[in-house]
């Protein structure tokens, strides 16, 4: 059999949009024992003490049932956390099940959606799966989003908040101005990382029939392996997104994710104290990259974008690699010179920098 | 405010779609105590205690860490258990999520896609929500499929295998036909319920490039509550359906259920026998229900479409229900009149029995 012959066979099943996808490229999971792992912006703490411990209380034979297909239990829980009412919020098998919901249920309108040209990755997947135009807003010149650079006709405007993978976050004050300026448009503020940030665009909810807010448990609850995402918004905003997923999967999260997501809402205290560990970490790891040559964009996330004064990037990349650590590098045109660092723990971030200056002292 | 300005209201921000969107309406999952809940297809037996004892080992610090993207561990434990390679083997969050995929990736087509008139109500759901043509083709006189009313033009066939809600399985023979006479089609067999039946399609995969067999964890493993479902097929089919995974969330499958699952698949023998039972039950259910005046499909599923002689189903279910029994009626009128009861534990199925022989005998 040729390769014509098994290319055609491969596809000749396929539905035709699925030959034009392009799909997202997670980073890598290596099981490398040593690795010191700060390519993904997994939390270097483990999740609360009670998430294990209701996880352990929901694994029983009680798996044999059906979860609560309307999780009310954890809206009910992330209501009072964020001080809405349970029909303001949506939840999802992880923030990317949700934020495609919002694309299929929100997004895909009439005139092009709007993001910057450097954000989450994923959104141009989305835009290939749903067959919605986009039009890519250049960040500045300082890897900022401008919002006059968004006053164009368009069908809704998404990006992350700290941006990703850029770390900084745009002021409350410019996200009402946009919401004003779109007043018939839904504005997505994909708060990944907000937990490590300054403030949250879910305060602007009362105010805004078009803001919707996304939320992950991934990175700031310590809960990538669980797989919990949350959308806030008006009713009207959260219904749209209802009616996607029970036309899609009414039973979206397991009753051991349900249970765990849950616990972690009540042990705040133990989150808030992850949190400043890991921005006192990532105030630290600033400090000593920019003492070895490294330039670093002010970061609100739990990562940090970072480029060194006169070591490429795909170099530093593949040094560290062979030193057992693993970053990020994109192959974008404007960023192909940083490097993306997860903040881990203390020791692990010591353990970068120093492998780091040896480097950069001996070529320097 | 006017009620039809919160209507407007509730649109004007929805991608035009999700006007037009029926959710599905999942059985419900009422929390009362004492209840026989026999609505939903669960199994009575909980799942194996080695699933118990793999899920609490990953529920640990871990959990802070992503899961595996592709979810090797599953895959390979469902192809050694089905004999196939791990490129025929696709996992998702769900068998509903998985058939999410299929209609997406496999069953868009530019011709309509053929069901049954009476099978799983999902099908339906998936053609509003990825716009997809449909005819939905009679089952005949005795609630089977008859292959022949498939002799039209069409962008592929799926139906459930044993069908659903009337538990009825087509044999391999027809389904080896069926595949024959649509060679350029995909045919889905959704084996939600196989493992209480005769026979699995799965042994069709390596004569048929377009047979695509799905099955779920949720029913003969036990495991409703962690949500993991999965594909057959050869590689070209597996592939749409990784490159619309790929395109939606990577990770589909948490850490928690890759776990319970991949073990689940080492405990055949737990599994087995757990089926022996609810088969045994179903038998001497069928017979005490046609005791009493009951006519019920010849089901090879874990549960029965049976109606009574003289009595209405409706008013049977809403005794049965006031009875602390639940059980599911549909409102199609071809099944108006049946009952559909979930095979429960013997003490279950006793009661429900104890309970209709008094009502039967009191009003015939």
């Amino acid at each position: 059999m040729s390769l014509t012959t098994i290319t055609v066979k491969m596809s000749q099943f396929w539905s035709k949009l699925v030959h034009e996808l392009v799909p997202y490229t997670p980073g890598e999971q290596p099981q490398i024992d040593g690795l010191i792992k700060l390519n993904t912006n997994e939390n270097p703490y483990g999740p609360s003490p009670k998430v294990l411990a209701a996880i352990a209380a929901a694994n029983s034979d009680t798996l044999r049932k059906y979860p609560d297909p309307n999780a009310s239990h954890l809206k009910q829980a992330l209501a009072a956390d964020s001080g809405l009412d349970i029909n303001q919020v949506f939840v999802g098998n992880s923030s990317d099940e949700v934020l495609a919901h919002v694309f299929k249920g929100l997004l895909k309108q009439d005139a092009p959606l709007l993001f910057p040209d450097l954000t989450y990755s994923f959104y141009p997947v989305y835009c290939k799966l749903f067959e919605i135009d986009s039009v890519q807003v250049p960040l500045d010149e300082n890897f900022e989003i401008d919002i006059d650079a968004y006053d164009q006709e368009c069908g809704g405007i998404i990006f992350a908040n700290p941006n990703a993978p850029t770390g900084i976050a745009l002021p409350l004050s410019k996200i009402r101005l946009l919401a004003r300026r779109h007043p018939n448009r839904v504005l997505v503020i994909d708060e990944a990382y907000v937990d490590f940030a300054r403030e949250s665009a879910v305060s602007l909810i009362s105010e805004f029939d078009n803001i919707l807010v996304t939320q992950t448990f991934s990175k700031s609850r310590s809960l990538a392996g669980l797989r919990v995402g949350m959308a806030y918004g008006q009713a009207h905003l959260i219904e749209a997104l209802e009616r996607v997923k029970n036309s899609f999967h009414p039973y979206a999260l397991d009753s051991l994710a349900l249970a765990g997501a849950t616990a972690s809402l009540q042990d705040n205290n133990y989150f808030t104290q992850c949190i400043e560990r890991i921005n006192q970490t990532r105030a630290k790891t600033i400090s000593s990259l920019e003492a070895i040559g490294f330039n670093v964009l002010p970061s609100q996330a739990n990562f940090i974008l970072a480029r060194h004064q006169t070591q490429a990037a795909s170099e530093l990349f593949t040094f560290l690699r062979s030193n057992k650590i693993i970053v990020r590098h994109f192959a974008h045109p404007r960023i192909n010179n940083f490097l993306r660092i997860s903040i881990g723990s203390d020791d692990e971030m010591q353990t970068l920098v120093d492998v780091l200056s040896e480097r950069c002292r001996s070529t320097s």
